[in-house]
């Protein structure tokens, strides 16, 4: 055996994953473990992708985006309050690709990433893979929400970056005004990179407070965005990446050694995403969190206030989320994620991807599960 | 300006890129530059898609490529020689994810990578953003074929991988038996990698050498394949890394924090892609490659034989190669690629990937311009 990179020593395989398939191995087992949307994705972004290989659209693109896609996501983010060019942005494979490249284009050895947590597992993943430090945050005693004391703990002279998940995944919550002005004072004007990871953002309930739209952090912010989850897209791999453009000049030489371009005619079909009127599906989203957070209510399951994604967290009666899943699973047939795949004991990562009837009757094993355990 | 990843200042903007802009901007320019297909990607592959597509194929597949798509590959590599099964391969965003993986997977400060030039600056890129040392290992000598000698001089105990690019891009050399018995005498049992970039190896003229196919070599073997070049999906961005399975297990880490999967529906049209007859373009391209050898024979320009790939790489009179196909470009309206981009001065790349109405008068150009040259 020769040696390999030294560095992917520290990467686990995924825990979700690996907890999915012993949920699917279960039979009869309802799955609410899904992080991707039940829905398929809108005809009209298939029909663009058709109409774009019958166009002969099979050909290189180049490697940052179409022109045309760049554009089009640039007047899309500049609406929203990010302003910017087409020049600033990265068309990636997914928003995972927009993470990889943003993490892996800014890391040296010895650089801290200060990830609060409960976290999405793969921001760990690329921090190791980059031979930097992952530095979680534990926001589960501020209400899930951040706060400057715990900022002010975390954050050193080698922190290079903060990444903001809001809404976020596994919990559901959205970052208030005050989270986020305690982190604007705690980085702004300092050496340190906010990773914007908004994912979730088209999926929250209202107006989501939003840094990426601060002007003053500007030069500060790495903005990560999928078309994945708004648009039910989750299997076409596509997102993007936005960057000052100082630091876009050398981000796009390392996704070019990486990634030769996002294939042509998914690009074409993100333009016709863009326009796509996707209300109904968020609709949904938040109308099934909303019976989940009703039935956990009659449990007497407490969780912070799901406000955007599809999730809900759940605070489990157990401190050993994985062995209170694996029981769940065996003998309830019915699987959630444990907390523990998101840096996060005694809680359970409820997801709302998929049919109501599904949603009815994991909840009902779910709560005879939990009355039958209290006797 | 926050300090980014050092490693990237290394880096360089595609000079291919950069010079085929030039040339189109050039009013009336005949471009044989492109390194991809002028073929549409045939109906099958693209009907294979859109039914896909219709079946509700849009959401997340498995990290390392569908079972079905994977079995396939394996099925193939098979058959050609290369003994492998699903678990063994991984499917990537094109040859470029593989390469990445496989390089980026392996590579640790001051390890080398040897690379025979003139060569794909890919590599160059993907070792200097790995943070490990690239050696060009010049041909030009030797035929554009490996010898003992060259490789004795350039393999150091810091060696950790080198790269067998055949047919080659840009030479369209395909390696000897007597070049691959030096590299297999030069790596054998020695902690040594072979990364084998297959991309070409189907537009190879009758059966090409491999040492990919070699079962004591196996556990030394990165082999990596695109779908771009001989199905014509350049624009697909689909490939494979294939590796043995203690390696595989670490590099799909470190995939997976990279790529989430490749699209689905771009899955299952790889399958079809595998059982398409594509034999007429190859021969195709064949024939293209003979006109552009005739006529540069009688412009009196010699060139190493090519019998791979769909390039042809002349020596040109004068060492410049930037200089001369800026000229070629401005006063001559024909565009080639310079030999330095691809880290050998004194030759241009002459790409087949055009019409043949194309092809006769950028030959027709090149004529006069090396003729009116010389007077």
């Amino acid at each position: 055996m020769i040696p390999l990179n030294e560095k992917l020593s520290g990467l686990q395989p995924s825990a979700i994953r690996s907890f999915t398939a012993l949920a699917k191995q279960t039979p009869g087992c309802v799955l609410l473990t899904l992080g991707e949307p039940d829905f398929d994705t809108p005809q009209p972004i298939k029909d663009a992708l058709c109409d774009a290989l019958k166009s002969g659209q099979t050909h290189y693109a180049p490697n940052a985006g179409t022109q045309s896609l760049r554009s089009a996501i640039a007047a899309y983010e500049t609406s929203r309050g990010y302003r910017c060019t087409a020049e600033d942005i990265l068309v990636t494979v997914g928003a995972t690709g927009a993470l990889y490249t943003a993490l892996t284009g800014i890391l040296n050895p010895g650089d801290e990433v200060v990830v609060p947590t409960p976290a999405f597992p793969l921001y760990e993943s690329i921090v190791k893979a980059a031979g930097a430090s992952y530095v979680p945050m534990d926001t589960s005693q501020d209400g899930f929400q951040l706060t400057e004391k715990t900022l002010s703990a975390h954050i050193t002279p080698n922190t290079k970056a903060i990444v903001l998940n809001s809404p976020n995944n596994p919990t559901g919550v959205v970052y208030s005004r005050a989270s986020l002005d305690a982190l604007k004072v705690a980085v702004l004007g300092k050496p340190i990179f906010v990773i914007c990871d908004n994912a979730y953002i088209q999926l929250a309930k209202g107006d989501c407070p939003d840094l990426s739209r601060d002007p003053q952090l500007k030069e500060q912010i790495l903005l990560c965005q999928s078309f994945s989850k708004p648009y039910a897209m989750t299997g076409w791999r596509a997102g993007y990446l936005a960057a000052p453009a100082w630091a876009m000049e050398r981000l796009r030489l390392l996704h070019a050694a990486n990634v030769a371009c996002v294939p042509t005619f998914v690009q074409a079909a993100c333009e016709e995403a863009l326009h796509t009127d996707v209300s109904a599906m968020a609709q949904s989203y938040a109308a099934r969190r909303s019976y989940v957070c009703s039935r956990l209510e009659k449990m007497g399951l407490s969780f912070p206030k799901s406000e955007g994604a599809f999730y809900v967290f759940a605070k489990i009666p157990e401190a050993d989320s994985t062995q209170f899943c694996t029981r769940l699973i065996r003998e309830a047939r019915v699987a959630l994620v444990p907390g523990s795949c998101f840096g996060a004991e005694g809680y359970v990562r409820i997801s709302c991807c998929c049919s109501e009837e599904a949603l009815r009757t994991g909840m009902d094993r779910l709560e005879q599960f939990i009355k039958e355990r209290k006797v």
